[in-house]
């Protein structure tokens, strides 16, 4: 989508040239290398009109990819979480993600990927933006953090699969924080322990 | 499907007949309840016709549900493995398939039930064939079976989600044995340890 040159759009037509520009960019060279500023120009509009309508660019990339939540939520809770707990508090967070109101937008989101959709930002989400907040903290030995977030996100993405999609018994039903509890030494191994 | 009646179906109407009969029933009830008796039943053939079309009941599902390998294969790796070893050999077995000339049809199949597929029938074919091959030898304490072969499914599913579907990397590239092996002990776990 552009905006056609000669008309000045209304509010409406800037948002969404700066979501068409920013999904493009993201797809394109991922969430890392994507700057504001380049999807501003893209966008043929300012750095800071992008900041005025998103906020911060997690927060860009959580609205292009039509993300149901916002994804500082999690953030937060895997940042402020202790090394040694965080294989509890991953997918502690995460359950409560699907289980919450949202749950169904992100299962939806998730089907539609899994048939054939834009896996790029999927893959872009869950390694640079989810799990990069956790990278320098389980880079140990150093240059092992980008295999131990493909296996945490291994375990993570197939209990989604089997809880909410598969509806396999019992994880289906258990309540979140038993099946955070009996998965956590799993999540716990892939983040700090050892791997060889 | 129906066969016309008063017109005796061909070889290829009758094999049809049988699966979409199978399909119907697995379906319905699971596979471990559907009998090859009530399925020919529906199909209006003799049970060893079935017998003679489609070889066991296993083979039937694998027909029925469009499975594009052979299930003992899977079967018999599972079967022959000691037990202190399956957390490595279930992962292997089914890396194999996936990486094997059947993977494009599996990772078709998985994700187009993603999609919004029959997830009964995989569910069936998970927890009922698959897994059931080693549900009394995993079941300790006794009851604990069904949650040990959920959580196996929720790791071994999400691995063919980030290795065949998203492309997670590192895990999208590594050789299948070493992907085994660094997945082995959480499997095991899952299998025979400690779940409290």
């Amino acid at each position: 989508m552009s905006i056609r040159s000669g008309r000045r759009p209304g509010q409406s037509g800037t948002r969404e040239a700066i979501l068409a520009a920013a999904r493009a960019r993201f797809a394109e060279v991922g969430f890392d290398k994507a700057s504001i500023r380049s999807i501003a120009a893209a966008a043929e509009v300012d750095s800071a009109l992008v900041h005025h309508y998103f906020g911060s660019k997690q927060e860009l990339f959580a609205a292009a990819v039509d993300l149901p939540i916002d994804p500082a939520f999690i953030l937060e809770a895997i940042q402020n979480a202790p090394l040694a707990e965080l294989g509890t508090v991953l997918p502690r967070t995460m359950l409560t993600v699907w289980d919450s109101e949202a749950g169904p937008g992100v299962v939806a989101a998730f089907r539609s990927i899994m048939a054939g959709g834009d896996t790029a930002l999927v893959r872009t989400f869950i390694v640079q933006v989810v799990l990069a907040s956790v990278r320098d903290r389980i880079d140990n030995p150093k240059g092992s953090a980008d295999l131990r977030i493909s296996l945490v996100a291994s375990q993570l993405g197939g209990l989604l699969v089997t809880r909410k999609v598969l509806g396999i018994e019992p994880i289906a039903s258990l309540p979140a924080e038993e099946v955070a509890r009996l998965v956590a030494p799993n999540v716990q191994r892939y983040l700090t322990g050892d791997l060889d």
